[in-house]
């Protein structure tokens, strides 16, 4: 199954970025954008990122054999919604999105069964928001998690992946709910965390941090908008996740005391070690296999 | 006061640096360096950030006007009790580490009032070690802190506070305590979580983590006994700091009801928005004033 049309509904840093890397990959493959506000489709447009633009969805969606919502996780119903009637049969629809369960079941839902919807959550991106940094090697040796159901079509499935092999994604597969409790322990808490932990500084304190600390709340420099979407939709996990960290902060309480010195060293060390296995392994991917 | 002898205790990165940069810019300076491992010495030498490689503290001392001890927090007691009986009449004494109020008492209850003792952290470094990623260029635009008391010499921190300056840096006071608190906040406490967000991490979730993980917790890279060392000495600081934290991680479970969206929103907005402005504030500072 190769592509001709391809809709990506939301044209910004993602959604550009999956329009540059497709049309540099894939020959003669047409590109069409949806945006609700006609500077985004225009920039889109002069980058190159789609061939054409169009101003509503079912208009983006007629035709296209490959549709992928790239609109923030919070309108994906909305959007679903006004695709459902338009859609080409046989068409096949995925996303970008960070949160898996609600989307998912949100498109089996709503969308007709003469298409087939996949989940996909491509882990690349950038606190820079805008088509104007979209780049055709985002994707690059980055993971992406595709979430079929029982429900999945497996030749949608196949189209999918091979789709997001040919932007040079590695692939991986979890149900939607195995999906959402990792992130939301690898990428929502870490988040929210940057978040506050600049909150709780004192004015005064502030100009005192350093490299360390820029780098460690980096992440809490994204948009507000979308990260609320996400936690919100993941928020049972994120809860999860929330209170074994108070665990584990209880755990260091306990550690400060002058007693327990070399418990608080293992800490220290076993956290280092940890993460410079995950360094070592992500660097190590960097070479294409 | 020019300084024509200067003794560096501990030539790691900073104290290896230190003697870099000094050299760099003060013209006919002499470096002593005193470092337990005879290999760490001769790379010491080898790099040019010592002149002169000495196996005991007395010796090293010994005739220098500048002594800086850039030895673990651990273990600055054994050092300044085996300088006291070696340091030359009028000799200036500083350090580097990341607390202040343990090592202030103590260079002030055992070093001899023959000498004058001024706390500084030149808040420079990295996660890495040793005297061979040492460079001239550390400290440059970066901020140390001076923790003078009512005890403190005024001649000797003018002289310390040019000495820093001449290296590049930019100075700032603060009492031994007030540093304590508000390093707590800004480092202390950072390096710990970055620490607890790898260590609540499940086995099988760490390869779904991304840049963003990585950047969050790059300071749990560092050297455990040596931030055991920090995180002891202020553990009255940093429980206080991980206390309010709490407060902070508490005020977000509430947030994740859906009910709180907009709050939730703002919560979000208002860190980027901090972490913004001090991440321009810090990109300013780059240019030299």
């Amino acid at each position: 199954m190769a592509f001709k049309r391809l809709s990506i509904l939301g044209v910004g840093l993602l959604g550009g970025s999956i329009g540059l890397a497709a049309k540099a990959a894939i020959t003669g493959l047409e590109v069409i954008g949806y945006g609700h506000r006609p500077a985004t489709l225009k920039a889109a447009l002069e980058t190159g990122a789609i061939d054409e633009a169009v101003g509503t969805i079912a208009a983006a969606v007629a035709g296209a054999d490959l549709v992928i919502l790239a609109t923030p996780v919070g309108v994906f119903e909305a959007s679903l919604r006004q695709m459902a009637g338009a859609l080409m049969p046989g068409a096949v629809v995925t996303d970008v999105g960070s949160t898996k369960r609600s989307v998912v079941a949100l498109a089996e839902r709503l969308l007709p069964k003469t298409a087939h919807f996949v989940g996909s959550h491509p882990m690349a991106g950038s606190e820079k928001r805008g088509v104007e940094f979209a780049r055709a090697d985002l994707f690059h040796n980055a993971t992406c998690i595709l979430t079929p159901t029982e429900r999945t079509d497996p030749a949608a499935l196949a189209a999918i992946e091979a789709f997001w092999r040919t932007l040079g994604m590695r692939l991986t597969r979890l149900t939607p709910a195995a999906h959402d409790a990792a992130l939301a322990d690898v990428s929502h808490l870490p988040h929210a965390l940057a978040a506050a932990l600049v909150t709780m500084q004192l004015a005064g304190n502030l100009p005192l941090a350093g490299k360390g600390f820029l780098d460690a709340t980096r992440i809490a420099g994204g948009d507000g908008g979308l990260w609320r979407d996400i936690l919100h939709d993941n928020a049972d996990n994120v809860r999860a996740s929330l209170l074994r960290l108070r665990g584990e902060l209880d755990h260091l309480l306990e550690l400060l005391d002058p007693k327990e010195s070399a418990a608080l060293q293992a800490w220290l060390d076993d956290a280092a070690k940890r993460r410079d296995e995950l360094l070592r392994q992500k660097l190590g991917e960097v070479t294409p296999d």
